[in-house]
């Protein structure tokens, strides 16, 4: 992988804001190997992320964001310059259902997804074997036989020993307390098995069958103390029909879960993706 | 377009039920040209339909009637068989947005929907265009000038007299009383502009938009008391981004309308759709 | 709709040249509703598109040529400026099959297709209808009892006369000859109906049924001089099955052509298309 | 699991055999939990799938195939009846590329694909991993070392040794010889990285690259001695635009290949294709 520098701004738009950014990174030869733009007309806010291929520019990453600091403050603007190289850690939680955490980890373990991972932390003991096969530390917390406060208790405590940047919930299937979801806003990512708003909360599958609904979905979200209200990442749908039952309907979904988690985690973790309220801004 | 008859049953599950209709399918020489089964698994009940090749039977649609009630007695039928040249009578109801119109008046045109138009009733004058070129009568309901009952008596009034067998809603945006959803039960037809039951009631491309979801859709289903909540027929979607804004969804939102909206449509003309509580068997 | 300037430039890559460009609209205080940069890696070519609020510069676009040129030059630009209130003229060629034709047409209606329809030439004198109902001038050029070259001669000065800045072939299934594909190269848009580079040539829809695929598509494309060779713009597909006759496929076949066909169309109107090579950049 | 039993029919259509072969379920007191019909008009053949559930009937499945005998030989029916319990025996080629293996592997462990796995046959040595894991036996035949034809000897005797139902090469990447195509005809499945017909041979997605289409597919298909020509099963497609590189395409298509190959083999191992000449009718 070519080492790139990913700059991503969002500020209030204005004239002459593209031209001090594009010049900045002209004077210091930068390449730039892509870039986009959008403009919110509603809000009048700007969002810009550019790729820069690391070996133009004789800058390091800390001398870069000093030499940019005045054109960010001028601009009023909310930035961030990340190395391609310096991974991110993503900390996985999971539960019994296994789809997800398999095809995140073996998109990962494939050079797909471009982070660490340096933990996996489940409610069922039996996702171990998934864990020690890559080589990755497990940790069991029980939810079963202590109060749920206790073990989430236990589950803050491994992310942040771990230092995790990023925290995705593998169909995780436990309600985040509202602490954690304020603690990890915008460093969570879950996935939750309908086409949100339709069927949130529990029995998706079951509840779309009960609609008799034509469309089954999947989406990827960001976590807020709001149960599946939080900023849309990504969204997956397939077709069915009156001859799926709702095991159908499960085993049909799951290929939209991985995929719209895969998609959505590579987004944030290329740091692709932009919170603007409660949406998201996709540079996919 | 070749004759033919369409045998539509659903009743309880039993055995020797099939042997029984195809027994008596082939005592009449039926050529069968299309044919599809469904048991619900959960109601123990059983759907099932055939396309016959009208040549290949010396039966009348009366006579075929008449051979046919003991067994459907016998088996507790809900049933129907359908000559595929006594074309439905189908009354359009329309408003000022005209894609829905104009989408299925040009199926029908190039023969796509096997029926007959007898009228159009919108509650804008100028979707008489549409009507006139296409030589079907043309009624302009005021729903501004007068009390919304009184203009819905005035459509009842015009159904009714048209002997409608269908009515289609191609985006009327009015919503309908209840004791006329209650008299068109299984007869009248919606396109609801989002993937319900998201975003039902007013302005769906709106709440879309603020939701921040990356999939916009459409509904055809059948009308009922609860608005946006009868039974579903067909669902289309599409993918948007953070770069469309309201007015983008609307008119891509479109072909989703009407697409799911012809579809559905066609499967009802062609008796491939069976209500069964709230939901819809479609053999598409 | 808003008044905007769309510049299009593509151009060899390299340092400096967002900086010029962003630089240069600063200075006339533009106002930059949408901006698209495209670099194509294995070529080293830079794609780019703004759309700019016309209110907001101070400029006419030919004073904005004039501004411009010195930089176009510099860089070497393949580049254009264009006024979305000079609407294109949209020449229209047909033949029997009208779905695409009425699609086209009801979208430019309803004001979706920003352009003006000078005329609609064919080669079946039935299409007359639409166009006298959309009151424009029709030309129906007999390709039975004359030679092919010297109806096509007659298409050609038609084209001409009414000085088309875009020619689209609506399902027109006329081979046109090399020198008018090279006379119109990059201004005449053609459907095919089928993913191609699968069955080209006569018959797609029977060519995908003798195959079993079970997807069908259809694809907007460049007209050049090798027959459904030139440039791809949109591709549209949907799922098939065993159960659908090669008339089923057409049926739905036609859903994919016109929604393709009309993208197609639209990106072009908007200047959002550009030709590299036998590829395209869609700034969709 | 409820046990049931598949019995699948293809025959020259005629007037009664639905009759006969429902007339004979019944007598067997069987219940049908899913039936399928499919007439080919064209060529006047007719297919039909029954699931039926074991427990209904008092027929072993020797005892059935005695009974059913008569019935097969006067309609001159290609049949068999298949017992969900007696699991087929699939064997799986792989090569270095490992997100099809990985895919069909954990679709296995989690009960959604029905059959057993007696080895792992690869050309690459490090799939011995995912093998291992899966406490599969693994066979590395050596493509490099020696010549192809000694390399598919020992390929052929593996899966001979291994009694395999079906072969399944999961983007083996290896031209199988001739005389195997036709000794595992209808017994070996494919996958293919492009929507077939359409860039068959090597190198699908920098064909798919170089001629700038805007969606990538997956063909899954039965091998025959024709590359990429057998008939197909299932295809999956997705929607790409200029700014995927050849390497994008891989990363994106790979999503298309595990679906369409994981539906393509679960149709498969349930008995839900049926081979017509160079289509099939997948009872899905």
């Amino acid at each position: 992988m070519q080492q790139t520098f990913r700059l991503v701004i969002d500020c209030p738009d204005q004239v002459g804001l593209v031209a001090a950014v594009s010049q900045f990174l002209a004077t210091q030869n930068a390449t730039i190997t892509e870039a986009n733009h959008h403009t919110d007309l509603q809000t009048g806010r700007f969002f810009m992320r550019h790729e820069i291929s690391a070996n133009s520019v004789k800058l390091t990453i800390d001398s870069f964001k000093q030499a940019f600091a005045p054109i960010a403050e001028k601009f009023d603007m909310n930035w961030k310059i990340a190395d391609s190289h310096q991974k991110q850690k993503m900390v996985l939680l999971a539960s019994h259902e296994s789809h997800c955490l398999m095809d995140l980890l073996h998109r990962w373990h494939s050079g797909e997804l471009q982070c660490d991972i340096p933990c996996i932390i489940a409610n069922h003991p039996q996702m171990k074997q998934f864990a020690d096969w890559h080589n990755i530390p497990f940790h069991w917390v029980n939810f079963k036989d202590q109060p749920k406060e206790q073990a989430f208790a236990e589950v803050e405590r491994l992310i942040e020993a771990y230092q995790a940047d990023l925290t995705v919930l593998a169909r995780f299937m436990q309600i985040v307390p509202d602490h954690l979801c304020q603690k990890l806003a915008g460093k969570a990512i879950n996935i939750h098995h309908s086409f949100l708003p339709s069927f949130a909360g529990a029995k998706p599958y079951q509840q779309a069958y009960e609609r008799g609904v034509k469309l089954i979905g999947a989406t990827c979200h960001y976590v807020t103390s709001d149960l599946d209200e939080g900023p849309i990442i990504e969204q997956e749908v397939m077709r069915i029909s009156h001859s799926d039952s709702a095991a159908d309907m499960v085993r049909k979904g799951k290929n939209c879960e991985k995929t719209a988690l895969a998609n959505g985690v590579r987004y944030h973790l290329e740091d692709r993706v932009i919170i603007h309220h409660n949406k998201t801004v996709v540079f996919a």
